[in-house]
């Protein structure tokens, strides 16, 4: 992955970008008027220059940050009003990226090439400042479990599934330019560039719709997996490509680009995993949660690290930061202090929400202030259709391969044990792959990528690409929700692995009430346990408990994957009915399918829990490492006393 | 106050200055090798350029901010090894700019005028990134009942004090330039501009070190608030300072300087408290604390909004933010989701940490590394003596006039009750005066100041603040330890006044343990009180209770500060002996003496009562407003449940 320069034009250029909207845009009603104090137009600097621009500038600069911080806090404000009035069609998301372009537009109108040449999409400010929250979060809250058992699909998507969709979007840009009917005549190289580009699916918008639905677990694992990992896959494969712009393109170097791909990848994959665990080594071995305002600078900093040493090292900073997020919030988090593990899960959050929603302004912004740009509508118009068939060359075979994988598997188990006269559910049925097919809306990190595109045709590559992702957030974004009752997704679905210890997350408290008007009793004390047992607990459980309980929600999660219904339905009531309304012989299939299934991890699960949580995790009763010697009494403060 | 462009010099320069570091600096173990990939050295831009420099600087700036990053996690680790060896001579700040400083000589040895030209303190950057956290965070956690008890020695300190320190301290480089020993013959103006430069004490340091002491808490309150409000009357002073520039200085321009500035001062604070007042009617009257996420991100956008406001009116940012701070947190606060409350507190600690500790790493860097300053070895050894002397005019006949004050009032109240035969206690001790005058170390607001300072010695002025900056931090802030124990300053207070309401706030507890072994069982339940009897109560006692316990807890803190024994000492159980060690007559005393001194505040207090608590908080359960109707239950969760 590409490293820039950080900060050099973005800000300033936003500066310039958005003052002049304060005296063009009347209607915004953030935009308070400069009230002209008498006396107070001097400058602090520049009186000596004799130059009115720099204080200009200087005075602007507080106005453009106001204004900035305005947009986000009207998007914000939209998001609480669309999540009050129960409006799920428009998402917080589309609308950031609806104020952007109109601010961009106002910006297009206004006199001045000046604000419209100085705002530019920065990518090195969106890949040093902007996405590592965003990824960072997506790790750390990643439902550990579920995305553990669901891993064969999510690979199967993320890997071959990037592959072929950024190969036939290539392929289908190419030979169309090849036609030369708009006389856009690109490279192949710089065709597959494009592809690549344009196969990083957003994780944003689809997921807090889904998040939003509570919608079946293992559909929102599958698609939040593919779209973290195919992030980190388009960047590699996309810088890949760059490598080989002005060679001539052999056979050889699609094993040499491949060989690439997944070296960078599983060094990447290392060093985040190496560094989340450094910080569980040292949380464990040190008595630094005693401090915990310094153990959460130090947590925050550390993951920072790991994407910018990745990045350092020409690694993929994406993939480490993911992967250390997981591994802090799979060891880390159960050595932290308590305070730290709410901190550090509150910091994450706002920065990713703030991000995003940055990010999807900025790209609205984008679309009508980007002068460079080179529209050609009928390379946009192929390009668009093209994403949708190369998506689903990649989702619906692939899908058919997980299912006839997981077919296999299940016949070679039920025949050992149940005959062969059993029908095996669908691992992926038909309408999760259309959903699946359906939530490939493209992101930033594509225009981000595209920016690095070089060569004649750049500007308008990048209008391609700038509109098309453009297009997919507002068209796919927008009608998510409605597609998910058209398809009949089963919603409302109370996670059971949901590892939330948070009994302040209220949103997540008030939609288990919604959903659940039976379960509530027995749930909501669970979320809302108070904190001192918790804390006393938390480390115990986590070592003894957690897997033990892994394993019954894992059990019960493939229970109802494979109930013999094979048509979800939007009531919460079927999940609680269909297991009580099976068979014997039902109930044996499915505890040996969940056998099978559970395989997939069970090894590593086992390992996970014998071996590496008593080296990495601290407070372990028996464990007999320095921290324990150091607080023998059971409560878990006790540590923290010398 | 003035604004200047964002972020456009410093991280770039930051990039470029660190950089080399990992060649120079093997010492340094956080800076690990770059791994020399096969095939890997390709950049993902620049390749048709055939420019090699913006692909280096790419990869640099990974590099760079990685390196910066790890300066931090050695500060903060350094701070928890302190921390943790219970080393207090040495303090986190100190070591900040101690590794700052080392860095900054590596940089000035290595060859390369470019590496060195390129280091430059940014003041756009320092005004409008670093210090907003830091005076946020201030204005947050600000004690309002101590800090309104003491309002009266704060805002002599801080307004008279300052003036006075600029004053003598600009008229002694006056005369002293005016010698013509250096051949530095500077205006008066630019000697006043240095004089309110040097004026702005430092609010972290020390304060820091006075936490951990457990310092007693008037002290305590009357140093935070001086150090708090005079750096923002110090911005104001210099910037009417700089408006006088090239103008003949006359009487009238003093007053005028002096409207300009109690103007500033008073609009910047009104705007701090009306946003401030305004999240709170924006809390109160919309349903947003269902979405504690959204509330968050929402809460800091509007404060920060106060500050680039303020600044873009030409009014004082710092001032509004402050008193923006202090208001959230006096009403916003309890209409706050739970969750809210606590990300809001952590968010604003963990920024400011790391601000702070970045802006002493940066400001020994600077030192070093600023090749234009020039050096006047004389007349800085003149100004670290001349800002001695201008503390010593502030600090010792204002407290006299505060106890003269305080005495006055006393008389006048005792010898209406009780005659003219007791002796009064003084106000501010003599102990208290010298740890006053110690504490006035100064910060970054003085070096980012002094950067807008124009004219032929601009790089003399600047090295001179520069100098004695770094100076008074490494002597007074390491010395401030030892000078407590000197002058007897009573420590180990437990602040009754303290309203952290934080179960996971360790550190407090712990300190609280060490400190109070004997009230440990006492106290220590009440810190850790669960949380959901906390949540439903919280806003009835915030409403009715909380008054009841400041009006108790106010009457016990003027107790010990009149206690009729005199000489603080170590030993906290003093502060429960004494009282119950007093005569009748005493009682009779504390009691009507504290009548008195209550009156400072009292009417404010009512005032806030009645009219404005009533008004600006919800969940009052007489309140009939919007809010009360729709959550008719007395969970303080019911609200949220449609």
């Amino acid at each position: 992955m590409l490293k820039f320069l950080l900060l050099k034009i973005i800000l300033p250029t936003l500066v310039r970008c958005v003052v002049p909207v304060s005296s063009d845009d009347g209607d915004e009603d953030e935009l308070l008027p400069v009230p002209d104090l008498p006396g107070k137009t001097d400058p602090l600097i520049g009186d000596p220059d004799g130059d009115i621009s720099p204080v200009t500038e200087e005075m602007f600069s507080s106005w453009a940050l106001f204004i900035m911080l305005s947009l986000l806090i009207f998007a914000l404000w939209s998001s609480y009003y669309l999540a009050q009035r129960r409006i799920r069609a428009v998402h917080e998301t589309v609308l950031s990226i609806f104020y952007g372009m109109v601010v961009g537009l106002i910006l297009r109108m206004s006199p001045g090439h000046y604000i419209q040449s100085s705002v530019t999409f920065n990518s090195s400010y969106f890949f040093n400042i902007l996405l590592p929250p965003i990824i960072l979060n997506s790790g750390y809250e990643l439902n550990q479990v579920n995305f553990f058992n669901n891993m064969v699909s999510i690979l199967t998507f993320a890997i071959p599934g990037t592959f072929i969709s950024a190969c036939v979007l290539g392929i289908i840009l190419f030979l169309w330019t090849a036609l030369g009917l708009e006389s856009v005549d690109i490279s192949f190289v710089d065709a597959m560039s494009v592809g690549a580009t344009l196969s990083a699916t957003d994780p944003v918008t689809i997921l807090s719709i889904f998040n939003a639905y509570k919608v079946d677990p293992k559909l929102y694992t599958i698609i939040f997996g593919e779209s973290l990992l195919n992030d980190a896959i388009s960047i590699v494969m996309f810088e890949t490509c760059q490598k080989f712009r002005g060679q001539p393109a052999t056979i050889g170097s699609i094993f040499e680009g491949a060989g690439l791909f997944l070296m960078t990848f599983s060094i990447s994959l290392v060093i985040g995993v190496f560094i989340g665990i450094l910080v569980a080594l040292l949380l464990k071995h040190s008595h630094i949660r005693r401090y915990p305002q310094i153990e959460s600078c130090l947590i925050l900093l550390i993951a920072y690290q790991s994407y910018f040493f990745s990045n350092g090292c020409h690694m993929s900073g994406i993939v480490s930061l993911l992967f250390c997020g997981i591994t802090l919030k799979h060891y880390a988090y159960y050595n932290m202090s308590r305070r730290t593990q709410l901190t550090i899960k509150y910091i994450f959050q706002l920065l990713a929400r703030l991000s995003e929603n940055f990010i999807f302004i900025y790209l609205g912004l984008e679309l009508f202030t980007e002068v460079e740009l080179v529209y050609k509508p009928m390379l946009i118009i192929v390009t668009a259709i093209s994403i949708c068939i190369a998506r689903w060359c990649a989702v619906f075979p692939l899908s058919r391969f997980v299912n006839w994988m997981y077919r296999i598997k299940a016949q070679r188990a039920s025949s050992i044990t149940l005959g062969n006269n059993v029908s095996i559910p669908e691992e992926i049925p038909y309408n999760y792959q259309v959903m699946t097919f359906w939530a490939g809306l493209r992101g930033a990190v594509g225009v981000a990528l595209a920016l690095g595109i070089q060569g004649e045709f750049k500007f308008t590559l990048l209008a391609i690409v700038l509109v098309v992702v453009v297009l997919t957030v507002i068209v796919f974004g927008g009608t998510t929700a409605g597609m998910l009752e058209v398809l009949k997704i089963k919603t409302g679905c109370v996670d059971e692995n949901d590892d939330s210890d948070d009994e302040f997350d209220i949103e997540a408290v008030s939609s288990a009430n919604r959903y659940n008007a039976g379960q509530n009793d027995v749930d909501a004390p669970t979320s809302r346990r108070p904190y001192v047992d918790n804390n006393v607990n938390s480390r115990d459980f986590s070592v003894d408990d957690a897997m033990l309980q892994d394993a019954n929600t894992f059990i019960n999660q493939t229970n109802s994957a494979i109930s013999l219904d094979n048509s979800p339905v939007l009531s919460p009531q079927n999940n609680e009915n269909a297991p009580s309304g099976s068979t014997q012989e039902g109930n044996n299939l499915k505890e040996s399918i969940s056998t099978i299934f559970r395989s997939d991890s069970q090894w590593f699960q086992n390992f996970d829990d014998h071996v590496l949580k008593p080296v990495f995790l601290d407070g372990k009763p028996q464990t007999n490492g320095p921290s324990a010697q150091n607080s023998p009494s059971p409560s878990g403060f006790d540590s923290r006393q010398k």
